[in-house]
This record gives structure tokens, sequence and C-alpha cells, in this order.
């Protein structure tokens, strides 16, 4: 492992903390499979608890990622910590498979919001399929600076 | 009771019973409160597992009582089977109290598709306060009729 | 004329000098009808330089109808100089009639932003068909401040 | 001049004459530049009756080229006469230039509808700055076909 392998190690694992740090992402069970300036990667395992009645992903959990990838690409765009305000999403087609995978990226970004795009797909043995695309605003907490690993 | 108290009863336990069929909502700990003609109220009681790290509610759960609320809505309006084509959530202020109730009413409906606006209130001893209002698209699974209780 | 009806007056008149000061809204036509603390109507009448080209008013026109007097509301709420960050709108039926009205309400807003919402009519004879909702932020101007009708 | 390069200009007259068959497109001024596979590219040269009283072009119009674009690109996709059935825009920075240019494409396509994503920018002399995103649903027209131009 390089010096850069670590760099690129730890500020996912300390955005991940961040993360963990949210008990509805434990209950949920998301995790962050990488970041990058203003991107990120989520993925969530499917359990049975995360289905509607017609078996596949409630729209909920699948909001919870697009909102959640949205702000964290925002947030570490903006270096800072951040809360979602508005977000904007359509589902595409059923999530059915072992596991969603979102993925944003902060499109622009101001002093004080920015905005985020991101796609969630639905895998499996056959590989991703496209199932929700959203578009949101972030927006930074007022005295936040950019401290350590406070970006999310 | 009256005949008519039973029958105002029995359509909110069904509507029930079929919000009960989502393993997610079990899992959120979601329940209708009323159900009217293209109207429907949702409670979901906080709990420490639905917060996220700043201590108030996650986005997530916010967005899932509106997005099954502007569902439930729209099915109840249309009476038919349905799904959230797409949905637009404002997060008004952070959700801290003791439950969020989600109003939603079924704005127009159509022969396919209907769109549903929704008011998301947390509730303390202290009142009511919006916390959330959202707009959405709904649309009604192809082949589906209007069959007794299988409206959500 | 009564001082109050002066006062309602008034506010109106500055108000519509602000808006036919956009040339955009010269181009469309557009008038306001009534503001009130957070509120406004907006009138278009429809030409056929504004339709598309299945003869109904062209969704460009709503949207801008929309646009407007979501922003008008909140400046009014806000008493300041304000700009849209973002919008969603539904098209629910086409607009074919005599003129359309928008009719806006600030729902919340803060130090820097607000929430409207709006429903878009289409007039005619017959009455008003609602053709169009939305939604969308509103963002104050950094450094603007409440004097006289430098409100829109 | 080959026969495949007429073949792609042809489709481009015949959807720019769609295009110009809206009263209010020629208001605008907006001309298509380019068409693939669900895609579209739309350029308006910003004129002093498109502003609003800021000295930058309304959002209105922005969202008209974000509305067409989004739509023709569907429309492209799908092969099919279509409407808007709604979107969802953030404008990102005041646009102030030459010319705005959208660049639409169809996300995905059903039988039904279809989600397409769209980036305006404002051109001038020191080239292109993203001014708005923007996202929405689409709907074929029922009982339409793809038969010859007939597809915007």
């Amino acid at each position: 492992m390089t010096i850069n392998d670590m760099t690129q190690t730890q500020p996912l694992q300390a955005a991940q903390a961040r993360l963990s740090a949210q008990p509805f992402t434990i209950l949920i069970g998301a995790e962050l499979v990488s970041i990058g300036d203003g991107t990120c990667e989520l993925k969530i395992p499917i359990r049975e608890d995360l289905k509607q009645q017609y078996g596949f992903v409630h729209g909920g959990v699948v909001s919870y990622a697009a909102d959640n990838s949205l702000t964290i690409a925002a947030a570490l765009a903006m270096n800072a910590q951040v809360v979602t305000s508005e977000m904007k999403i359509n589902y595409i087609r059923p999530a059915i498979g072992d596991y969603l995978v979102a993925r944003a990226q902060c499109i622009h970004h101001g002093k004080t919001q920015a905005v985020s795009r991101c796609d969630v797909f639905v895998a499996s043995g056959d590989g991703e399929k496209l199932c929700a695309v959203a578009q949101g605003t972030i927006v930074k907490l007022a005295g936040t600076q950019a401290v350590g690993n406070e970006r999310i």
C-alpha cells in the first residue's frame, strides 16, 4: 500500500464513520464503497425487510440511497457539514436484485449550496440495472467549516 | 357504531392491512391514521433508529412518509393498484419531536396517472410543525382494477 | 377610495412595476392581479404565439407562470429581492382557454430561503381548470434588504 | 455529402420543422443544433426581450430550453409524439452571455413514458458555463405511432 493509497483509504473510513453515526443508516445497512472529489458510491444489500408488498425494494429505501449519496457528494465537494434542502427522484424500474448501488456526483457548488445528481442501480448476478435517477440541492450548515472528517 | 362508521372503519383497516404487507413499512413503524376520497394521513412514531447523526429524523424517513402518503392518496382516488413514478420533496425544518404525520391529497387523476401533494409535520407536546412538503406522480399498474382492498 | 384601499393598491402597482421591469414578462404579457402576504395571482392572456403545435399553451409559458408566481409569493413573504433556486412542475392537462391564472403561496420562509407552491389554471367561459401544479425554492439575494418596492 | 450524411441531415431538418411548428418556439427563437438517438442540442440566441430585470436571461426561458430539449430527446428515443408530464430544474448561475445551449439525453424509456436529463449552458466568447440542470418525465401520446417526422 502506498502513501497515496492510505490517503485514499483514510477519508473513506472517516466518511464511513460519519455515515455510520446515523442510526437510520445502520437500520438500512448502507455502506460507502468509494468517495472522490465530489463523488461517492453507496451500497445497500437488499434484505426482506427493505421491500414492499410486490417483492421489490421499497421506494423509501431507494430515495434514502439517493438522498444520502447526493448529500455526501456535495459534502465532499464543499468540505463542510451539509444537509439536503430538496430532492427530486424518478423511479425507473422495480429494484429486484442483490443490492442497490447509488452513484452521486456534485454538479456545482458555491459558498452556501450545491447541486448533485445521482443514479441508483440494482445489482445482481446479471449485472447492474438503472432503477432511479435523482437531482437535489444541498446546503452548507451555517457556521461549519472544513475540519478533519466533519464532512458529512 | 353506526353502519356509516363501520363503512368508514373497514376501508381504513383494509388499507392498513395493505400497508402492513410492506415489510419496510413494518421496519419504519408507519400506520394509517385516516383515509378519505383521495386523501390519507400517515403517522410514524419517532424512534432513535430513525434519526441521523444530528439527532433529528433522517430525511429518508421523511421522504418515505411523503412517498407512501402521496401514493396511498392516489390509490384511494383511482381505486387501483399504483406505484410512485416520481416525487419531489422540500425539507423545511429539522424533524424533532414525538412523531411524524404526513397528510396527502390527490390533486388530479386521469385514467393512468395521478398527481398528489403532501405535507409532513413533526408533532410533539408543542403541537405540529411543518417539516417537509412534497409533490409527485403516481401511475396505475397496467391491468389492475378496483377489486376490494387491492387499493394500495 | 379609503386609505386602506390605497395601501392595498399601491403595493400591487409597485409589484407590477417591478414585474414589468422584466423584458421577458412584457414579451409574455403577464400581469399581477393581486398580491398578499406571501401570496400572489398572476394572469397571462393566451395569444397564438404562446402556443405549441397542438394548439394549447406551450409548457414553457406555463412554467414561466409557475416560476414567476412562486418567486413573487416568496419575495412578498420575505420582503426582499430574491431569485428562484429550483422548481418542479407537474403538467396536469392541456391549457386551452382564454388566459392562464397562477396562484402561488409561500409555504415557509427562513432568513435566507423560502418554499412556495403554485396552482396554474386555464380560464375560459366555462370557468377555471387546473392545468399545472408547482413547488420550488426561492433564495434571498445576499445583501438585499426590504426597501420600498424592491420586493420582486 | 454521403447518403449517410443526408440521412443524418434530413431528420434534423424534419425535427426543426416540427419544433418551428410551435409558435412559442418562434417567439423565443430556439433552434435545434443537432439530434441523435435519444439526444438533442437546442440553441437560443440571447436577446434583450428574453431577460429579466437584473440583466440575465429569465428563468422562464431557461426552463423553456430545458422542457423542450428533455421532451425532444425522449421523442427521438421513443420515436413517437410525446408531451412533457413533469420537470424539475435547478438554476445554477445567472445566464449572461450570447446564447443558451441545452443538451438533453433520454436516460430510459419504456412503452409509455421516458425519463430525460438536460444541462443548460450559457455561451459567450469565454466559452460555456453550466447555468441549469433539469430532469423530467415525458409521456407518449395515446394512439401515436412512429410515422415519418411526427416525432416531436
